[in-house]
């Protein structure tokens, strides 16, 4: 048997099993319900081995047995992926937790880990002739779909709420996108770009409504894993807004458990932290229920989880939480301010808001015993805090030409 | 003999060559000049060779034979270093380069190259028991070295002029550093420095005025090399403000040639470009001197090259441009922001600036024939555009939240 390059077999629907065919674009299942890229894991087992993957070029395409793209000439990346796990020892000894460690997502092109997601997402709908495609953002995904749609010459059509940062207009903008904005959430956008991808000349890439970008969030999985020594940590925390990177971590190690790459006797507890202003999973979690309800008028400064009806994502989300024994917890927008203030003063590490709930969730957590001090935790950082500018204001004091204080501060 | 981490022997004048103990903090030469490190090369190349590092981790200190730190265990970085070399096919076709590669600073830490001379800058100075710093900056180095020092549990001063990108006020402050803005350019914070230094309580770590700052911007050249194959490009463009960058690449190739792991009668023809509203390095290139004039009230949309009187790097930039048969040329913001148009729409890629000045400057000297159509060409981009967003404002519409037109643009 020759090696193939991808050991992507089926699509299955999250809720039937159901199959259907990979090789031509495909949205939901019949069901409504996301469907999932299955993989031949008994032939990826012959094909390939740990060994043989250390041994690769140090981006995501290093697990591309584990991909959906079928063709290796297909892939035009910017050598995405194999981003830093770093300790955090500082910082861990004020929370308390003696094996504390970043998975720093700021590496990623544009900054932020929506790069994975729309490296093989937009690869995959390259190589299966897709040349015009939708979705709404919160603007970071947005920024990094046009980025890959202008390396794969696919047009982008994307709606962004206003209160998106401001830099990803120019990101998407300069990459040629068709990018609005909306005086709404991105569940507004979300309608807008239903209504218009029912004219049929758009391929919905709407989160979880096409199989590929989860399985580009998966590789954060294979990653922790393999930079761990093929093991898994104690617990992972994860800022969660649709959640389809909590559902790709959760995908990821289930697959190396299948292939014996790491034990199957262990999985880390997941940890999905919302903000107060936009929890629906963790009231789902909390009231035991498998679907949310959806919110409206939600807020916080961690624009990137203000998702008010992650419908999709959360049964997933809240299945790959309660089978590993996980939690769902809420960070009030203060707590994310001081954990970015405390990570940046304890490391000098700038993460994204939404990066800097899981430092705030993660003290949270040690404080009521849920965490205990010799657990092995990563956070996931999933992007770079310099892209938030419009929420980290601060005011410094002006000297004049000569050097001297002006007694101003800007 | 046992193997060392580190194999520098001495630092020297970059003008006389005498020889200054690395062992204790230094800075400028008795003459004003800078001091570079050397190295035992010929113990290096019986200690390590292109094999070994290749199964080293991906970062930078896979070259730690040839950076000052001595002691591993004084290594407390963020995985930082092996930024991707990207093909640019769509550019390169528009521009008539076959060849045409991009050296992507923007996955580092604070997404620019700076991050590069504070990780060994500052861990060196934790080495040698430096415990106060101060530099001026325009802004990215600041930032960079603000988050390596509180890595290290250094004390920063910096002062940055008040245009510099807002981020990087946010970016310094958050880390803790002592960080002020000044009415002026770099030139008028470096003076400002000079005095605050004349005090005694901090290490000047001003552009060249320590030696291990070029020794981390040393590793771009090296990286070049080996993602190359160890073998080198016919052309490298680099941006150019206080010319460390170009100078550090510079001196990573010749100790390469010395080594033998790249062949000694080949070097890239080395171009610094600069913008049309600061271009002392090209006035002094034009006119055949060795020294720069310090020039007055410049200004360009790339900050990070607004450096009017770069005079402590000067000799070595003309040297590095002169010696390998290169060229020093000046770019216009308005090609500039054309080149960064044309970048991010062929391929995606959103650099800053800076970065998009070396596609100019490529596009302008492959239609005067000075680089030919087969040239191999890297375009070192020194960080991520998305830290500009004060320079990259776009106009987009507005929808309502029904997702219906507003007519308005925001």
């Amino acid at each position: 048997m020759s090696a193939r390059f991808s050991y992507l077999t089926s699509l299955t629907g999250s809720r039937t099993g159901e199959a259907y065919d990979p090789a031509v674009p495909q949205n939901l299942g019949a069901d409504g319900s996301t469907l999932f890229a299955r993989y031949d894991l008994d032939a990826v087992r012959e094909a390939v081995n740990p060994d043989v993957i250390a041994g690769r070029p140090h981006d995501l395409w290093r697990y591309h047995e584990l991909l959906p793209v079928q063709d290796p000439d297909a892939v035009h990346g910017f050598g995405e992926g194999m981003t830093p796990l770093i300790d955090l020892p500082k910082l861990g000894r004020h929370l308390g937790l003696n094996r504390l460690k970043f998975k720093d997502e700021s590496a990623l092109p544009t900054g932020t880990f929506k790069a994975r997601g729309a490296a093989v997402g937009v690869a995959r709908a390259a190589e299966l002739g897709i040349r015009r495609i939708a979705m709404p953002t919160n603007g970071n995904a947005g920024a990094a779909w046009a980025s890959y749609s202008a390396r794969y010459g696919i047009e982008l059509t994307a709606i962004q709420p206003v209160d998106a940062p401001r830099i990803n207009r120019s990101e998407s903008s300069f990459a040629g996108a068709d990018i609005s904005l909306i005086d709404g959430l991105i569940s507004d956008a979300g309608r807008a770009i239903a209504q218009l991808v029912e004219k049929g000349e758009h391929f919905d890439v709407s989160t979880l409504k096409e199989p590929y970008r989860v399985e580009g969030k998966k590789t954060m999985g294979l990653e922790i894993a393999e930079q761990l020594g093929w093991r898994v940590p104690d617990v992972i925390l994860y800022p969660t807004g649709g959640g389809v990177g909590l559902i790709g971590i959760h995908k990821a190690l289930l697959e190396l458990q299948e292939l014996g790459w790491i034990p199957k006797d262990r999985m880390p507890r997941l940890v999905s932290v919302q903000a107060e202003g936009c929890d629906p999973i963790v009231r789902a979690f909390e009231t035991g229920t498998e679907n949310v309800e959806p919110l409206s008028d939600t807020s916080t400064i961690a624009f990137g989880v203000n998702v008010p009806s992650p419908m999709l994502g959360a049964p997933s989300v809240l299945n790959a939480v309660r089978s590993t024994h996980g939690i769902a917890v809420r960070v009030s927008d203060e707590d994310t301010m001081a954990a970015l203030h405390a990570i940046a003063e304890d490391e000098g590490l700038l993460p994204c808001p939404e990066g800097a709930m899981t430092v705030a969730a993660a003290g949270a957590l040690r404080r009521t015993g849920w965490i205990a001090e010799d657990d092995e935790v990563v956070l996931l950082n999933t992007g770079a805090g310099n892209k938030y500018g419009d929420v980290l204001g601060v005011s410094l004091p002006l000297l004049d030409r000569s050097g001297a204080p002006t007694g101003e501060s800007l």
